[in-house]
């Protein structure tokens, strides 16, 4: 029987599931809203359904290996999910206790969304056979995976990799986390819009970007503009590579790995942003480490990487 | 009969070796001047003279199961000291395939000072029985070395672990390695004595620092002035604590250790800059982190931590 792993990826709005094939086939894939409800149990109900549901679609002739979840502040040791600040629910939600008490299959892992990027780019993707390589996905927040030795680095409290909160200015930008001047406050997608603002109240080009309102401006529109030449998103794409050029390089000087990944609707602006990141990250790198490094797309495909990605911890587990 | 390591540390101005047993003690001790001839040739005839000359007068009814060394820009994976700014020979020195040639122990390791020092640490200090700490190492610069599941991190080229040059300030001070703002130009010995003088620059109060050269200002010049109450020798510290609380709050969200040690000449000023340290730390770090992660000192006497060090990897790649 040819064996796949269901992949769930929990995320602000919609909980994706899928089933997966060791080659990273996606045979059936199911969405559910995730609750809205503060009390976690009713999410958890609806959830078992679907996997449920899922397996009784298309899991015949298929021999389930177990299930893989992501989840923003997913705590890996713990199977829980802990106080993720872009989720209903409130506290610890301990999702792999309560999978475990439906279902009995060997592994049932749980992680955060970047860890399960990562290795979801390990089992499938770029980095098949790299041993040390980064994840950093530009989303609506930035997440990060760091893979060590072929490990995933959980840390000692189960949340390491979360370079998206490192500080690039301790008086910068205000920050969801509470803080100023983290990274994922500058090259978030989010973050990018602040930067067009920012620069269209310092520059004087014109713009087409100085006819939209905050609410409205996204992240593709400065994409767009940045295509037919416009001044201002040129520049926003410039100045977010400097940024993260800047803070990868640190990254660097970490974990020295051969490849770091960007995966996320910012990493879709292709060399926009891979070529400025590219730039200063070679420039801000201690010299031993120059030349060295690569600044490659994840080459998950975008619609299910979330799923690919989940589904990708059963396998890991398996070694 | 009892086994022992040869523990090596090759530093600027001299080269210590010991024979050192598994719980950390130093039975037998030398030292040579390293080489300060650039002909890497000469100075491995008389480290192999000196370890011999070890072995002679201290390894009487000792087993040694090998050799380990410690050095600046050392390579684990190749055995190689590559570049090192701070010592003589130019480009690569094949350290452990020369002494492969004089010597076939089992085990002839070697790594940089700072993750020998962690290793140190691991095998006969504080970190006993943990599996995600750092060790930085605040000297002449500031080094680090990173240990996540129980391995130290090495990274794809061997060396991983450069904290000292992560970037505080992109527009900061000249840093030794060409760069601008590494860490080191803060929180190492000389980036406190520049500390005093920005800070001798800028503010007015009176100091018996005022008197001294940059010449002749030293790292316990400032320590002893700070126990005095000298205000610009106090605010030395708390800027110190400040600029590597920020940064090991970046640290912490790489890889989430447990602890972070602190070792070197600057370290020994004990709370004087913990304190700082540690309170710049808590407020920088993401609130996941918060009150988890404890800073200590190291727990290796100062005096034999590097030949403690370099002997550690012996054992640590004994298993």
């Amino acid at each position: 029987m040819k064996k796949v792993a269901i992949g769930i990826d929990i995320g602000g709005t919609n909980t994706v599931l899928g089933l997966v094939d060791q080659e990273g086939h996606v045979l059936t894939r199911h969405a559910i809203p995730t609750e809205t409800h503060p009390d976690y149990k009713i999410y958890m109900n609806l959830l078992t359904g679907a996997i449920r549901n899922l397996i009784d679609t298309g899991g015949k002739n298929l021999e389930i290996a177990g299930i893989g979840v992501g989840a923003p502040n997913g705590n890996y040791y713990n199977g829980t999910i802990e106080f993720a600040p872009n989720l209903k629910f409130k506290g610890i939600v301990p999702v792999v206790d309560v999978l475990k008490e439906s279902f009995d299959y060997p592994f049932i892992i749980l992680t955060n969304d970047a860890n399960a990027a990562a290795i979801g780019e390990m089992i499938y993707g770029g980095a098949k056979g790299m041993r040390d390589f980064i994840m950093i996905t530009l989303g609506t927040g930035v997440g990060s995976g760091i893979v060590v030795n072929g490990e995933m680095v959980y840390g000692h409290d189960g949340f390491a990799g979360e370079i998206g909160h490192t500080i690039v200015d301790p008086n910068g930008r205000d920050c969801g986390c509470g803080r100023q001047g983290c990274l994922e406050t500058y090259t978030s997608a989010p973050g990018i819009k602040r930067t067009v603002f920012e620069l269209l109240s310092q520059m004087i080009e014109p713009s087409i970007l100085r006819e939209v309102s905050y609410e409205k401006l996204s992240a593709k529109m400065i994409d767009e503009a940045a295509r037919k030449g416009d001044v201002i998103a040129l520049e926003a794409f410039e100045y977010t590579g400097e940024i993260l050029g800047l803070k990868l390089a640190d990254a660097v000087a970490h974990t020295s790995p051969e490849a770091i990944f960007l995966f996320g609707g910012l990493a879709q602006a292709g060399e926009l942003i891979f070529e400025p990141t590219r730039r200063y990250m070679e420039e801000m790198m201690l010299n031993i480490y120059k030349n060295k490094v690569k600044l490659l797309p994840s080459e998950l495909p975008p619609g299910d990487a979330a799923i690919l990605g989940a589904s990708a911890l059963v396998w890991k587990e398996m070694g």
